[in-house]
């Protein structure tokens, strides 16, 4: 069995102090990830070459083969390689994953649980530029302030807008959110300081669950019919495909808003094209199906729809807080210390 | 000396029931004001024909004479007349005048202040939906969301918006907050979840006071040069007419947001113009000078800024939440109780 944190390294490695780290993750996104704090931080807490990344573990270059033998710890973002068994085999020190990014399925195999490798992901950080872009969508679509922009710009003379927007305003409306993800329930606490109802429809929180977040846990339909947004945040599983169809965007109220910053398969997107012609509804799609509509979309013009290319997520300077904690988990790895925010291999097939 | 809430009422006055009340402000705002269960509540708290609405109290209708003379609270709103020494001589019994709306500028007089009336407003709630636009435009501002939006319009093709955006997000951003008003602050509040760094300019807020409110008082100079984000809520006065200048827009930092929800008088809008013209700032106006764009105003295509028509404050069910709030403090007087949110004379003239 190979160490982990539950399980100290014996007196031939070196305890608690400056792992063997490897960088992995696809081209180009170190260069966005890491500052130079970051890598300054990186030399004082690991044996590393900061500089060195590896795109390609299965048939590596000499230098991050031999990086890879020595590694104790691997720092991946997106489009890290997969950790196959024959990439493990290359690692006979590797104990631990800091994953600088969300989801960790798409390279922490089968076989690195097996191997009792821990895993730690900056899931929780990468969900927060998504509430928080989600929150803004809900404060401008709840008093139409895009929808209006666009009449002024088109009216451009005087006109009776508190009669024009008599329906609107963030006051006593109701926001319904599909999915206690951590962008789901990051987004239900920064709902607090507002005066609206949330309403959350999740398979897997049940009534006390609902009443400890704070919310009123409701059946799907029931959301749709009540929420005057409706904001996706459940994850992309066969479960999930077109949960939002033709029938439940008919239940949505008139001039309701549908937010998805999840998947574009969430939602059926002819019956939601259909909706958005007619001006019954509105929306904000940060994703779409397919992720960039064709040229003649009518998703790019109407009045009704935000529509922009998968953004809500981590980018720019915030991959820096991403870089922020995962080098914080290398810090208590570093020190012996479990990680703050582990990841276990149940539960995997319910996440995004 | 007429009664106040600090001098109970005499004998041959109702105490602490039921009080004579009439309704004062502009026409059309009642109906938008009030809903069914207002007027439900203002009968059970006071004697009042609710219905019965006072655009004109100096030359009044004969029913409006009646209801002025009997009338011990005014409830007023947008638009109410201005109470002169010729109405309060017509108003022997009125002891408090509760404003269902933001500024008492307008309608309250020396004359109120001298006669000892005792005066509420809604205005700290008048400042919420004020705040929550700015937050809003914030947390969109900084990861340029409507501007992304009108870049994908335009090119509708594969594009690295990582690449393009890899400035942006609202991590570690600075945002500016010029005047701690109750907006000013109640927008201090609503930021505290985020990771921005908040300044502040306000010459009545010292190093304790802005301590106080956990942000980082800084000149207006500073606060332009070191801003991502600059926010006016400052009141209109003589001194703040201009005080967003050719020269203090200059110091903003080349991306920078300006987000005016205030008064367009606040800002040089020719050297603004200028600056966006050039696509070197953003902006978010909600308020022009004049209010109303000329039709060939640029401000109404430029992509890099949301106009919209002075929708920020309490509008359609925001208006609600007013109507809520003046009848808690209605409420409070009938009760012999003190307002929860007394207007002073004092500080009138640093106010909007």
């Amino acid at each position: 069995m190979y160490p982990t944190t539950d399980n100290p390294p014996g007196p031939g490695d070196i305890p608690h102090s400056r792992p063997a780290l490897l960088l992995s993750m696809g081209p180009g996104v170190a260069d966005r990830l890491l500052d130079a704090r970051h890598h300054t931080r990186l030399a004082a807490l690991t044996r590393t070459d900061s500089r060195l990344v590896a795109h390609e573990l299965a048939d590596p270059a000499p230098e991050v083969a031999a990086a890879l033998a020595d590694a104790e710890v691997l720092l991946t973002c997106w489009g890290a390689p997969r950790l196959t068994e024959r990439v493990l085999a290359a690692a006979p020190r590797l104990r631990a994953v800091v994953h600088a990014a969300g989801s960790v399925k798409h390279h922490i195999t089968e076989a690195c649980w097996q191997r009792g490798i821990t895993v730690t992901s900056a899931a929780s950080v990468n969900a927060l530029p998504v509430a928080e872009y989600t929150l803004a969508a809900i404060l401008f679509a709840n008093k139409r302030v895009l929808h209006t922009a666009h009449r002024y710009r088109t009216l451009r003379a005087p006109h009776d807008w508190q009669r024009e927007l008599a329906g609107a305003g963030n006051y006593g409306r109701t926001v319904g959110i599909i999915g206690a993800s951590r962008i789901g329930r990051r987004l239900i606490e920064l709902l607090r300081p507002f005066d609206l109802r949330v309403l959350l429809h999740d398979p897997y929180v049940d009534t006390a669950g609902a009443a400890h977040l704070g919310v009123t846990p409701v059946p799907l339909d029931t959301l749709c019919a009540e929420s005057d947004i409706v904001t996706a945040h459940a994850p992309q599983l066969p479960s999930t495909h077109h949960l939002l169809g033709a029938r439940e965007l008919a239940l949505m109220p008139d001039g309701a808003t549908l937010i998805n910053t999840a998947r574009g398969s969430l939602v059926e997107e002819t019956a939601l094209l259909a909706e958005l012609l007619t001006g019954r509804l509105h929306a904000v799609l940060d994703v779409t199906d397919p992720e960039l509509p064709p040229p003649d979309s009518p998703l790019y013009d109407l009045p009704n729809v935000l529509l922009t290319p998968h953004l809500a997520g981590s980018l720019g300077g915030e991959l820096h807080r991403l870089a922020d904690r995962a080098l914080d988990e290398v810090a208590r790895f570093a020190a012996g210390l479990p990680f703050a925010d582990p990841v276990h291999p149940a539960g995997q097939d319910r996440s995004a």
